[in-house]
């Protein structure tokens, strides 16, 4: 097989890099890691090498780059059918879609005042009048998808999918800044952390040099 | 065949909305078009009553709503995968999910700054030091894309994708604002205004009613 390289950013901070990376990891396919640090003055020239947005992450697969979270994780999805990363039923799977699509480009608020910080605990911070609507609503959808396809496993389709991917840096968050949760959402949020390969992710941002100011 | 509803906004306005819709025309599937207009006391409502979300465009199956516009587009390839709505090929597909999505996320200087009115003609307007930067990074991704995939016709990838379904709305939005562009780009632009589809969206944005002040 051609051989598969993941840039992405620090791990402590580089929300939409997780995504892709939990993807690949619970396809179960082999990939080398490429960490290119964020906020270096080469940081921009450095993924420019690599992927043509100039943003993390990108895949490449031998010269050809993908260059984006849900594309990569589409593509994975493709490569490895077996491992079950959206759901089967097409119209169960367009609501996952949905979800990761609806992750993919909103909840803006929640992403300027609740940047990710694995590592940290920022308990009662960051929350707005906005951020406070972005909660409801994620936590809305987190329990519609439990309630209509969770029964087989604590992941919002029961299995792990890719739209648990594209929440996987909102658990992260909620870990952090602690803002007040429904019990199914924290309980959904534990199941998150949990999973091995948030823990893997976890571990690595806690050894890492780089220290933002976010707040 | 589960009767299908697409709810959208002001054609003249609403670029989420034309991108499933587009979709759907290309791969000849029959769907009911509700218009909720968009800015009335009861649209938030209104369309809380069909999508999640609250936001537009959503399709319903039956009961069952996808909210999100590229979540519509993926189940339409899937329903029609004889109107390749994605390139065939794995990781031709996968570079057209990168553009199709890194437009689903980003460029929001353009989207603020020049935002979709079908109808009108604003030559010069709109033009930021952040507006040129979504531009020239739109116009060399969409000359990599043509350079590499499309020699089957005059659409990124050759023939009509999902990818030139999500920058359609840009197109529109250089026909009204004008910006300078390479002659590639004014070409593209050109073949996607001429699309019987986008015709007929433009046809229809020409008669709608409503006239919202964006300037």
């Amino acid at each position: 097989m051609t051989a598969l390289t993941l840039f992405i950013g620090n791990k402590n901070y580089s929300s939409w890099s997780l995504r892709p990376w939990l993807a690949l990891k619970v396809a179960g396919i082999a990939f080398e890691e490429v960490l290119i640090p964020l906020r270096e003055p080469t940081t921009k020239q450095d993924i420019l090498r690599h992927t043509p947005s100039g943003k993390l992450p990108g895949l490449k697969i031998g010269d050809t780059a993908i260059w984006d979270s849900l594309a990569i994780c589409e593509w994975v999805a493709e490569q490895a059918p077996d491992a079950g990363l959206w759901p089967t039923d097409p119209l169960t799977r367009a609501v996952a879609r949905s979800l990761a699509a609806e992750m993919h480009s909103g909840f803006v608020a929640l992403r300027q005042n609740m940047p990710m910080d694995v590592r940290e605990r920022y308990a009662g911070q960051g929350l707005t009048t906005e951020v406070q609507a972005d909660i409801n609503r994620i936590t809305a959808a987190w329990r519609d998808a439990r309630g209509r396809f969770g029964e087989a496993g604590p992941f919002l389709f029961g299995k792990f999918t890719i739209a648990d991917a594209m929440f996987a840096p909102v658990a992260f968050r909620f870990q952090t800044y602690q803002p007040d949760l429904p019990d199914d959402a924290q309980a959904y949020v534990a199941a998150m952390v949990e999973h091995p390969a948030m823990k893997e992710w976890a571990d690595a941002a806690k050894r890492e040099p780089w220290f933002f100011e976010n707040k």
